[in-house]
């Protein structure tokens, strides 16, 4: 893996990874069909995986970015909708952490962590992607008690299969600094779900869009005060990117390995196929970038971790670079398979669908550049 | 369109196209679920699209390569799996116009360009992919009458579907030379088909293994002499990789044209997506693309219908270049429309998944490229 | 070549091949050294391509586009330098017969179609590449007879060199609508010569600054009216553009030339470099981008020559591809020369470094963009 | 520049950039013309850079891997050629302080670490590039005190310039293991230099053949025993990537940081070009690209640092991802100077020619890629 992990990321590696190519992997093309397993993500979190980032205090394991990235890339490999939703149920066990009360933090955790309680993210609306400012779902005060919310959520991953709902919703004027955080626990009244999205891969995961129809929750359930909710969305980003980063890593890791095991088996024209040039080449191509693709991850977790003023820049770039690179190493593993790999039973075309989302979600590849290029253009 | 086309070839360009749009494009999402149309097939033939290769004295439109190329673009902007099904039972009329005996065609050929009967092509086997001549199903002569045909072809388009495959199999010994092509009717008894392959695109055509166990054809269903037949695959495949390409740049005509769409209508921070200069500048490389893609077919076209001694190596140029190309347009036209891209509802996504297969079918890229070296190593 | 060329254009052809390989190649290396080579120019206009589009009354071939094209490929597989140099020429040439009076026409067209008299082109200014309409050089009439001009002109191409310049520049308001064309002849009192730039490629051709310090010529040095320069200049972009990409891929196809005689000869590991299938591949991409190249120069040449609305358009996407394609295949060949490849001898650096620059010429590649994606949204 | 250094090393990268800047960068482009120059070499020297890996006992810095990636990046954002140069000096003198006798240690390895003596490196040779084990110059023992020595090296770096050559000559039977290394100082009688190849960049460096004639080394002028100089070159050649690869990134970076500038001044359209957003997009990828390349680079010289089993793999990744990106940046970088940018005197082309030799030298990144997939076929 890398010569500079620590002995605790070792054995953080090998538990995910062992746990990965048992009990995820080959159920993942059958996920594809059935949807997620709430016994196994709820075993994912007896590991510990269930708040990563969570306070040991309220049950979690306390570990840094980069730990994450190790975790998260090494569950892809088994099956990239399950990480990649796990990630999701962690930035929203790291936003109570981080910024609810001690009360919020004592009621949520310990079920977040064991998985008990499943959390899925709100914040994407239909009009407003990237520019997640424009925000229009609003929680209207109505007395001191409580919110009476109204809106419609896009995109939402685990809408209609979580237990409870982060919300990023506007409680005050236009613009970033009228958003807040909001908890919306499942039974809310006035809550509903669109059909399930029809979409290309993350098949396994219920995607869906989530309406609040006069939807009433104690003020309690606000996230820190209120118009802090955009700070804290931003502050989640970092680290989701890393997040969506190394899920795409494991999933071109995985493509990867099934491919050079097709081509030390598959013969054509009397020899193997990796017997031939062009696929040694490509093959040492996909190695190449693969490690290209960790060492940056890594390096932006490490910023992260250590809170470095370019952390940020860095984070869009390894977001950036990690999800084309490994899309582009799926679709080369597909092609190595010929035929066999556009066949579900192959299982790399599904990889390949799985990680074209990577390249969209947490701000689109396009947004990675602007946030990059306006850090390099301020300094 | 191109300013190098005669005024026939404009008509033939807008019934396509009309057809396409009206008939094919609205239709193409829901056949994905439900599987080819055989009254819309004949609807094509009805256009003259049944027998487009075959001489007129059988129905057939008797148009050249050129004239094919363009059909296969326009239809493929209405539905790429249509316009691909068309493609090889048009392989299959053509094959047995240009190798069978006048009974043969006069029994034949009426009923495939009208499309009443509907015919599939069986060459590749599950060991031998792009090394053609390996293949292992033999038709052993049972006296002066029969042939006994034993063995398995995989990955055939209309498997179960199709009324008559033309089969590719082994009369005498190893190698090339002991090929032959039988025609093999769908009510033979032994002929089986495998499951429905699951595969990431191409979903509205069947595809599966087809079996032949003890089938006895009658002897005269054999096209042309005992060990002609793998010479007439290699004749087929320079008119089939034109056409493999037409339906790839189809298909990525089309996502642009949906990509266009989406970015003047979709707004994000204010402005437009067509408004910013990244978008602008996407759509200039993907419309460049498309144009390098359509005058390097037409190209190649021109000179298989001129029988230009480089024929073969512009067909494989055509073929990788146009089918690389366009899959890459369809992936950033996906890219383009931000998460929309990744829903079955916007269709591009399924336009990908239908592309990815033309950079491996009718000879992968890699095989192309063997071609395109072999040939300039040779000069 | 094309099956499309007529007989004329294959002898065209021949002739410029011929020449380019008898007395330009041969020449091409020295030249960078020496600078260009006025005898060569003058047999160069004695095969007819001094004055390539202009009428056959003034001396010149009357050809069209797509001959030109034609032309200047075969002559830049030659040396890019000199073919590049008599493109702007002929650029010169034609606007003098597309938009002089008579008597203009009959004074310069013989000379210049001879290349007694040569010509360099001037537009682009140190503060206006890309802009051109913001260009600052003034041309004040001085009672009714004459133009007393001021400024400076950037980039040009046989400053010192030539015996003329086109100059455009502003004799009226700001804005396009302010240019007018003058010729300005090189024994002008007040017309002075920068440096001669130290350029990465391209270096046969002198290039410097050229300034008008009160240089006074007749008004009848003004081609056509006032104010009509800049529609002039932007009529000329689109041959130019084609243009500059056939002389690009004239010394793309120059450079995998020579790499193919390199990879035939060279043994490595006991085996020719063209054994290796990474070799193969590599030079069947090279191979399929040239054709892709030809075949979509040759497409817009033709939208040109039959003035179609998307003319424009194709020119761009031409200059724009082309100009790319023809840069990585140059670098290919280089690298298929392994070290050799780096030095001057071989002579395929020198390629590289004259083709670097056909990307920012007569437009920048981004302007290209700009240019399709502007056609593309008005549709 | 990474979270991941120690101050030490922080320490390294601010003297390396400080004299790069002041005293390296200004002089480039007049050493392109001039040759190197030998004081600044020695006062590099002065520095700790002439024997970077040597131990301190003979003068030697004593550093890591690690350590000379970032002193050679550094090093290489004032001058490539002259980084580049003294990374081979260094290979010299790890050499002879790794394989050497205490003696040889003593005589030679505190002028090597002072740059009085200069060492160039002779391993290539006419006929083998790549295939280093064919090495055909011989050192025939003459007695036991003597070896003679005949035969070429190719593209010597420092030919002519050095005061003594470390040479891979054959000393026994075919193939690696009948090669050794011996020194021979530049007063050897019989040692001669062929021409100055004129190249494409890397122009301060002289390059030549050199040639051996009969030379009459004494025998303790061989480093170990007969026999193990092809182990040694072999052992050097991790190291010598990284220092390739690291050179490249420096050139990278510093055409990173003109391009910004320039963007930041250069207007057109009434906006300056950092407003565009394609401009913002290309940086954005160019500063994302090198990151990736650092991170690799340096996860690679931990590897080779910690002797990690799968240090080869990754010095051969590093060199193959980091030089191509390299040479892709600074073309981007060119690109976006726009005209000015194929002027030597903007000095982005200058880099980009000299990165243009990274992607060939220390093996090609085809033999990288040989490597690689080697050592994953072997897992």
């Amino acid at each position: 893996m890398s010569a500079q992990l620590t002995e605790d990321q070792e054995l953080i590696v090998e538990t995910a990874r062992s746990f990965a190519q048992e009990k995820l992997r080959p159920n993942a093309a059958r996920w594809e069909e059935e949807g997620l397993d709430r016994g196994v993500l709820q075993e994912l979190a007896g590991l510990g995986f269930g708040g990563i980032y969570v306070g040991e205090e309220h049950g979690g394991s306390g570990l840094s970015r980069l730990d994450a990235a190790l975790i998260f890339e090494e569950l892809s490999r088994g099956c990239i909708a399950t990480a990649a939703f796990l990630s999701i149920h962690n930035m929203c066990s790291w936003m109570i952490d981080s910024f609810g009360s001690e009360e919020q933090r004592a009621e949520w955790l310990p079920k977040l962590t064991t998985m008990e309680k499943i959390a899925s993210y709100c914040l994407t609306e239909p009009g407003s992607g990237s520019d997640a400012g424009a925000l229009r779902t609003t929680a209207k005060a109505d007395g001191n008690s409580q919110y009476v919310i109204n809106g419609s959520k896009a995109f939402i991953s685990g809408a209609g299969f979580s237990d409870m709902y982060v919300l990023m919703c506007r409680t005050g004027d236009d613009g970033p600094k009228g958003v807040s955080t909001v908890l919306v626990p499942n039974e809310t009244k006035g809550l509903s779900f669109g059909k399930n999205e029809d979409k290309m891969g993350w098949r396994a995961q219920p995607t869906a869009i989530v309406t609040f129809e006069d939807c009433r929750v104690p003020v309690e359930n606000r996230i820190g005060p209120e118009g802090e909710g955009f700070k804290y969305a931003m502050k989640g980003l970092d680290g989701g990117r890393l997040n969506i980063a190394a899920c795409a890593l494991g999933g071109a890791q995985d493509a990867l390995d099934r491919a050079l095991g097709y081509v030390k088996e598959r013969k054509q024209f009397g020899k193997r196929l990796a017997d031939f040039q062009n696929t040694q080449f490509v093959l040492a191509d996909m190695e190449t970038e693969l490690a290209a693709c960790r060492a940056l991850l890594h390096a932006a977790a490490r910023k992260l971790d250590a809170k470095a003023p370019d952390a940020t820049k860095y984070c869009a770039m390894a977001k950036r670079f990690v999800t084309d690179a490994s899309f582009k190493v799926a679709d080369q593993a597909l092609q190595l398979h010929g035929g066999y790999g556009y066949l579900a039973d192959y299982e790399v075309e599904r990889i390949v669908r799985d990680l074209r989302v990577h390249r969209i979600l947490e701000g689109t590849n396009e947004i990675m550049r602007v946030i990059v290029s306006r850090e390099m253009l301020k300094e």
